[in-house]
């Protein structure tokens, strides 16, 4: 019998994520964008995981989402759901996402295995449309199990100019049975994911698992710097109004004001300088800014910050700025029920809890709307993910399986 | 009996400008490249204009320069030249380079009308290559007077795929009669240039005229700043190795090392962030450096001490980076002898005298490696140059013909 053996979990867990890789739609590296065909193989070969694991039923919804069912000693009860997902970026790596369904897999075939049934059904959900690739959709899978599917995303394009919904229909889903797919409240009395971190910060700790204390929120605006380009040689240096050395000082205060930031972060992904030649000062400067941070307060204080000061520097350099707001999301915080029963397994298990925000969004986000929700990460080598190099260990794995096994069968719903 | 009019001299400097300013090879704005059918017509209304105003002889030489001479009072004299260029950028200006073309002309014009020759020739060059646009060459007009042409851009091609020595041949000239145009020095005793600022020193200071000490040298370098690229949200901002932030402040660092210089300027016109995604930070930065001072030793520590700065700055940031020399030209001191006579007229006229750096390249500064080389400086509206709103008034232009003319009448050289 095997009841919670974390090198058994790691080895079957390994196995199960090499015959995942097989599933890809470019053959040098791994891809299996949303409703692909190799998306098609990969959620037929989850299907027969989840049978061999002990599963009651198994289905594909009208989505695409492989949904698994372990009952509960009574049957009809309303479960906890873990999940994840199983799409990939372009020349992906082989755990991001699909390390949490394996991990579902791996619970339900350790009660399977001791013939044990809990208060509670367990689901596993092997989610379809998380990485946002190919259509311009967001999370759309997740979304329809939490009743917040937005229809317009049917009529979104991928780059050959399929739609969604007729790529849905090629793949075997079923635009019309979407509405169906959201759950009550009452069904459903948790949702857990287990993720790699996709971040450095338990590989730098060396510790092999952290608990998710919330998806933090995002704040994205546009700024566009206007001062006067000119000759290189012939403005001294104290007639300029340089749009680039504003950008730069705009820059360096955004730095230490996200580092100031409770568990806040602040990224400047773009700028583009005009008109970009050598011998010419810029006379325009556009740049993003992307704030984070699991506390809505701290995250709108941020942005405030950010742009107070913004403002602070233009006037002091005697420039024109615009700032434009184009994407704002609130954070999702996690169950306190679920990261107390995460903690308690690691706890029990002599191991140091770890709490630490998802600076990255994921599934769980969508979920928390609907029921308790909470993440476990994993570390992933050098915080490497999003490409072949993402590295993680089986040793890792095991434990983190066994320690989301024991977090279920003590699973207390508040 | 014309003897030194300001008034005079400006009006009629702006109408022999407006004249020139017909001459385009674009219906909409002022464009008129080296060797274009606008710039022969050009260089023929110049002939005309030399004639009109009593030059002994007018040519165009074998590289398309116009030559007009006033000889001494003894013919055969060695010569004062006065000269500047015809050509223009791409919806250029009125003022730049013409300006002293017409203000030779005008000096000429008043020593014909007063019946005056001088011991000295005066000559005045029309150059036609000042602006670099069409060709892949430099200064070449002035480089062969001077003696430093380089005849292998005679196969240099336009965005036309002509060769400069095609389009030479078509436009009149001749490639075989290049060699005889370099001068001899003891043929000439100075060349002087008068030109708008391209700059906002003198309209800032309220000044119509400035003279030149020296065209600076400047110094190039390219950047390379390689930090690691992550996800915006999953890296704290204590363990990123974020290029663009580094790079920031390399470029707060640069401006404040090219303030402290001694009539130093330092510019970043270029930068490029990858991979340049909104939610990504940057993985490598690239920009370029410009750093010019009129002394050599200034402009050499300007550059040693940002490069120094660069190495120290990517060292604390635990990134690499990569400094590419691509562009090194000394600086032109201007002679003393004509500073000196360009003071005393401005001296004689109860005008304060202001020294200042050209940060732009002449044809000035090749002629300096023949003779003795000054320039004078004439304010322009917003130091706005290389554009349509270039502007200056005909008030400044006809004093500073008068005292250029008062230059001429008493200059010896040394």
């Amino acid at each position: 019998m095997m009841t919670n053996d974390p090198k058994r979990f790691g080895a079957q867990a390994f196995a199960r994520l090499k015959a995942l890789d097989a599933f890809s739609d470019h053959p040098d590296h791994l891809e299996r964008l949303y409703l692909s065909p190799a998306h098609r193989k990969a959620a037929d070969a989850v299907v027969a995981m989840m049978h061999e694991a002990g599963c009651d039923s198994v289905s594909i919804d009208a989505l695409g989402t492989v949904v698994g069912r372990y009952e509960a000693k009574e049957a009809g009860r309303p479960a906890l759901l873990i999940g994840s997902h199983i799409d990939t970026v372009k020349d992906a790596g082989s755990y991001d996402g699909m390390l949490g369904v394996i991990a579902g897999i791996g619970v339900i075939e350790a009660l399977h295995e001791a013939g044990e049934r809990l208060d509670f059904a367990v689901e596993i959900l092997a989610f379809g449309d998380e990485e946002n690739v190919r259509f311009p959709s967001n999370l759309s899978s997740s979304r329809a199990i939490a009743g917040s599917f937005d229809f317009s995303t049917l009529d979104g394009r991928d780059e050959n100019g399929i739609s969604l919904r007729d790529a849905l229909i090629q793949f075997g889903g079923d635009p019309d049975g979407i509405t169906a797919l959201a759950r009550k409240k009452e069904d459903v009395i948790g949702y857990v994911e287990m993720h790699i971190e996709q971040g450095p910060v338990l590989d730098q700790e060396n510790r092999p698992i952290g608990i998710v204390t919330a998806i933090s929120g995002a704040s994205r605006r546009r700024i566009i710097v206007t001062g006067e380009a000119g000759h290189a040689g012939t403005v001294p240096m104290a007639l300029r109004k340089d749009s680039l050395m504003t950008a730069a000082e705009m820059t360096l205060a955004i730095e230490k004001i996200g580092a100031a930031a409770e568990n806040g972060v602040a990224t400047i992904g773009q700028m583009q300088v005009e008109p970009g030649a050598v011998n010419v000062i810029p006379g325009r400067v556009r740049f993003t800014v992307d704030a984070r941070a699991p506390r809505d307060s701290v995250r709108e204080k941020l942005v405030a910050d950010i742009e107070a000061t913004i403002r602070a520097i233009a006037t002091q350099r005697k420039v024109q700025v615009e700032i434009q707001p184009f994407y704002d999301s609130p954070a999702a915080p996690a169950s306190t029920a679920i990261m107390q029963g995460l903690a308690a397994a690691m706890e029990a298990r002599q191991m140091e809890t770890r709490y630490l925000p998802s600076g990255a969004g994921h599934d769980a986000m969508v979920m928390g709307a609907l029921c308790p929700m909470g993440m476990m990460f994993v570390r992933c080598k050098d915080g490497i993910s999003h490409n072949p190099a993402e590295s993680m260990t089986e040793e890792d794995a095991g434990l983190a399986i066994a320690i989301l096994l024991d977090f279920v069968r003590s699973y207390r719903p508040t």
